[in-house]
């Protein structure tokens, strides 16, 4: 049935073999296990963060702050499923006087997936790699996880992935819940493998709609939740300009230029008022950067063929121009690149200016009175992760509300007043939105709502006591939160009605 | 930008122009509006039963039930929907001192999709069609509707769109909020159009499979729930037999024959021991069950090639050969066909015994004492929208419990001791299951949590109260609940690993 190289079939009936066992597992002992990775990510920090930092270039505080962050992850989702309310128990109290006749006794929740193939990202070589944030939200909600290393920080990989892996069996998780696998032919094998029950993916637009078609297209397609490009526009009203143009432009910078730019929250597009004045003041912000290197010569390679695009369009003026270096190992170094243009500039441009630029460069979109905003973000862009608003104080009218629903309508989080890139990882963090932002819409990579991704409900009918799941029986085990229809209160809208 | 032709572009249109003003309509508004829709077609009821009646040629009882059931699915979407609480409100309220470092204000609720495409269903000509359950859901969310009507009920569904849509516009609701269209190819282009946001669908494998690969493909992808086959797996151990071999006989039949067996959930297999000894009284049963019309000329074809090909399949033995005859007008009439056969025969027929048969035919599977139902779950079946298990009354040893977790790894609905034909609509109803039961397993097309489909989260960072969507208001004006992170309590592992 199977057409995988041995090694990778092995792995993929490991994955399977754990699946059962590993859903079984109380979530309390579950969040004790991703307490035990994320202690020993932090007792491996000085070994794990230069290994980083040779790899990728970024710098150690960046790393140190992001190993922080995947620990903290971790805990988290410990604390999000350690109390069983995740697992949205609904039990429906058999009813003999229901309104469409004798209703049976339901009860529901949600099971683990099923082993879940993810594919690391380049970028964050912690919190969107071997133990980033879909690994903790799939262990988290009891699924198997293989990871696709990325090839730009293998030996990185590799050592987080043993890290991990001993921490799991330490705390008495089943062999085969972690693995590790790398190749671009293996990530693709095992996506269309039947024993694959999800994929997940940071990475390029080109990449994720390649394997996300693949997954949809499998004989018994899968869900995929691909996290792919973004530009994330920004707006800036004449009033925030007036109130605090200074400290725009020193966060834009400090925003378009952290991590040399290959975030993917990213503030690609700043929309300013013409006349803006903040030239000098980004210029001179912009010169203090000092030199970065990106992440690999393939990249490098693109940010360049991009920067080339953006800086010869017809319209465009430079205020920053960061020159790129290409170093004899091939590795590229790069300052901030800031670029204006007008709005019917930027428009007659597209794809050339338009399409995201993955490295430390932004466009300022200068409009004119007459510019509509709204249908620039409703035209110029497709789906984005965020779009931030900075407004004046107090205002609020139909124009500025105009905008909050075309944010809304284009991306997963709006922000006021701030910069997108700093992602916190919370219970009300939405990092998704519509294509060509994610692959599916309806859910986030970053922030304690992620778990939800990799859980499917079942319910059991007239089920025996004997033979419920824990989590569904009435003498409760676990203790977890369960929500009860009871017989007589199933359909209340009479009394609403009344209202 | 678009290719639809004028009317059909107006009807996308329309629905565009009515997502935002509807999603911005609060909860309880939008819950009286579908208490009007309920309320119309219950004073419809009549006239509608009897267009309905001559066309699907399915019992007056029937269609009177399943046009209460569909009101009552109304009625239970208002009812989730009144509280707000389905739209997940989380509030994190800014923590200078998180774990993190600053952490901002963050409140993220559900928000409409957008236009929902909805391709009726010919089986159930009510409560999977015009108004049925992803109409209902989709506009409890929010979501303007373009139904897609089945050619199966031409004049039922514009008299039943006739009745809905007057509900809504006599409730205040927008413009173009519900409208419906005929023809495949009206639907497979809307399928296509960027201002259809989700698709929903419920019928054959070979169709649905079709429009999934269409929402897949777009350049813009969109969700696209679909409930395709089912054939409905039941085990009978032979502890069940012997307590109560002849309820089973009984109620197996009843649940083969409602509706002529054209229903999602037929049981299409069923496990008995051999030398069940049931023989007799399932033929007796199934000779008092009358010719039923099939829903229409296609279908009976259809169903007369499937039974042709299991009654020929090698070792099939038959206990009711119920005849199809077709009439002169094309329609066929079928009685209960049921048939049996060996673990191994069947296993050995593939395809032609295994494929789901759409009409009133059931084949039981007899199993010896060595054989491998855990094992027979596993390969014979994919994925199913049920698994029924039948066991004695204090049976819950490791052969039990492993049917159970088989039953989990293939259904979305694990019944014991019943049948799972007839699925109540309550909150803990799951209405899915692996592929090809759904295109979309973490989903429901029954049942209240089957309005998850049609939303996705939005977080706002930082924003002004004034500018924030009143359920994420810390005043609160929908009184809806609201989940706060407080400051300080963000991080709650500590007190946990104390455990």
């Amino acid at each position: 049935m199977t057409t995988l190289p041995p090694a990778l079939d092995a792995t993929a009936q490991a994955a399977a073999d754990a699946a059962e066992p590993f859903a079984a597992t109380a979530p309390h002992d579950r969040a004790r296990a991703l307490v035990a990775v994320a202690d020993a990510l932090e007792a491996h920090a000085d070994e794990l963060v230069g290994v980083a930092a040779a790899e990728t270039g970024l710098t150690e505080a960046r790393l140190r702050g992001e190993l922080k962050r995947t620990a903290v992850q971790l805990r988290l989702f410990a604390d999000t499923i350690v109390d069983g309310e995740y697992l949205d128990v609904r039990i429906d109290e058999a009813d003999p006087d229901f309104a469409l006749g004798v209703r049976p006794d339901l009860r529901r929740y949600l099971v683990a997936l099923g082993p879940v193939l993810n594919f690391a990202a380049s970028n964050f070589p912690f919190a969107f790699s071997v133990a980033g944030g879909d690994t903790a939200a799939a262990l988290a909600a009891g699924c198997p996880v293989i990871v696709k290393a990325h090839s730009g920080h293998p030996e990185l990989s590799q050592r987080t992935a043993a890290v991990v892996a001993e921490a799991l069996a330490g705390a008495g998780m089943p062999d085969g819940v972690f693995q590790i696998v790398t190749g671009q032919e293996a990530g693709v094998a095992l996506l269309r493998d039947p024993r694959i029950a999800a994929g997940s993916f940071t990475g390029s637009i080109h990449a994720g709609r390649l394997l996300a078609d693949i997954a949809a297209s499998r004989p018994a397609p899968i869900p995929f939740f691909g996290e792919l490009g973004s530009v994330n526009p920004v707006v800036v009203t004449e009033a925030a300009v007036r109130e605090r143009g200074d400290a725009i432009a020193t966060g834009f910078v400090a925003s378009v230029s952290g991590s040399a730019g290959q975030l993917c929250t990213k503030p690609g597009f700043v929309f300013v008022p013409a006349g803006h004045g903040l030239d000098d003041r980004i210029a001179a912000e912009a010169a203090q950067i000092a030199e970065h290197r990106l992440l690999n010569p393939r990249i490098a390679d693109s940010y360049k063929d991009r920067r080339d695009a953006v800086a010869s369009a017809p319209g465009i003026r430079s205020i920053a121009d960061g020159e790129i270096r290409i170093a004899e190992d091939g590795h590229g170094w790069a300052r901030p690149s800031v670029y204006a243009a007008s709005l019917a500039d930027v428009a007659a441009a597209g794809a050339a200016v338009l399409d995201e630029s993955f490295g430390p460069l932004a466009v300022l979109v200068e409009y004119g009175p007459g510019d509509d905003l709204v249908g620039a973000l409703d035209t110029l862009f497709e789906g984005n992760l965020t779009v931030t608003l900075h407004v004046g104080e107090r205002e609020d009218d139909e124009r500025i509300r105009g905008l909050v629903q075309a944010a809304t309508r284009h991306a997963g989080r709006v922000l006021f007043g701030g910069w997108p890139t700093g992602v916190a990882v919370t219970p009300a963090m939405q990092h998704g939105g519509p294509w060509p932002a994610t692959t599916n819409d309806a859910s986030t990579s970053v922030g304690t709502a992620a778990i939800g991704r990799f859980l499917r409900p079942v319910s059991y009918q007239d089920a025996p006591a004997v033979l419920l799941p824990a989590p569904l029986r009435d003498d409760n085990p676990w203790g977890v939160p369960q929500a009860r229809a009871r017989a007589g209160e199933s359909l209340n809208w009479g009394s609403h009605a009344a209202n």
